[in-house]
């Protein structure tokens, strides 16, 4: 057993992680997510890139500013009538961790994955999301980590 | 625009976010993954645990097999015929950050959430996910990260 946590100390209505899930693990909404990292922020660049069905679109779009990941701004093309556009609040800029680790499993395991490297702004050296605790060591993986039930 | 990327520059379909989503992204892979980080390994105590139809949970355990992020280990109770127990790989394991990036996520945002912290092993301190650079710089988010289209 990886953790030894007995499974009857761990209250997985409680869990952070089916949490999370719920608010953006239905299809399209992480990568809708992505699309507003990239900068891509009107509806119809996100059909147009996603393929995603216009509905579901709608829906996902809609699910995301209720939560408050995104927000919506309006717009106005000259000769066009007003839009709004989609850009991460706090909360969903908070969710680029997730994208991040998403997108390093993605690039180590599935052959012809890795569109893009990610490096510091600051220094140019390419950038990775580490596990390290607060006294500054870095873990290698689960196997370091032990948890604890609230 | 946040990243100041040409949706142009960037090839969606090499997407390694939208990769392993492909591959853990369907509803409950990614609890299964999360219960056999906890120990449970067992398909009786996954359907038990979870609550996710019978059907459903043995295509969800089928395809994590198949893509080899769990393999099958046989057991055999006493009195019992043998059965299978599905332990994680080490591509498995390196899901990990994944996990942990959403339940961080959960655990800032989702009233009600937060289930464990988690510690060093070594020396019991609290354990994160950060953003670091290969110059050893940490990163507060998504911007002060520069994409690099392959």
């Amino acid at each position: 057993m990886l953790f030894r946590v007995s499974e009857l100390l761990l209250d997985r209505s409680r869990c952070s992680v089916a949490g999370t899930l719920a608010v953006v693990g239905e299809k399209w909404s992480l990568l809708v997510i992505r699309e507003a990292f990239l900068g891509v922020r009107r509806f119809a660049d996100l059909q147009r890139i996603l393929g995603a069905p216009r509905a579901v679109l709608t829906d996902r779009l809609a699910t995301l500013v209720e939560q408050g990941i995104l927000h919506r701004v309006p717009y106005q093309a000259e000769g066009e009538r007003q839009r709004h556009e989609y850009r991460l609040t706090q909360k969903g800029m908070d969710l680029y961790p997730t994208l991040v680790a998403l997108m390093e499993w993605g690039d180590r395991y599935l052959d012809g994955s890795g569109a893009m490297d990610l490096h510091h702004r600051g220094c140019g050296a390419p950038v990775h999301l580490t596990l390290t605790c607060d006294d500054g060591h870095r873990l290698a993986g689960a196997r370091e980590v032990t948890p604890v039930p609230r």
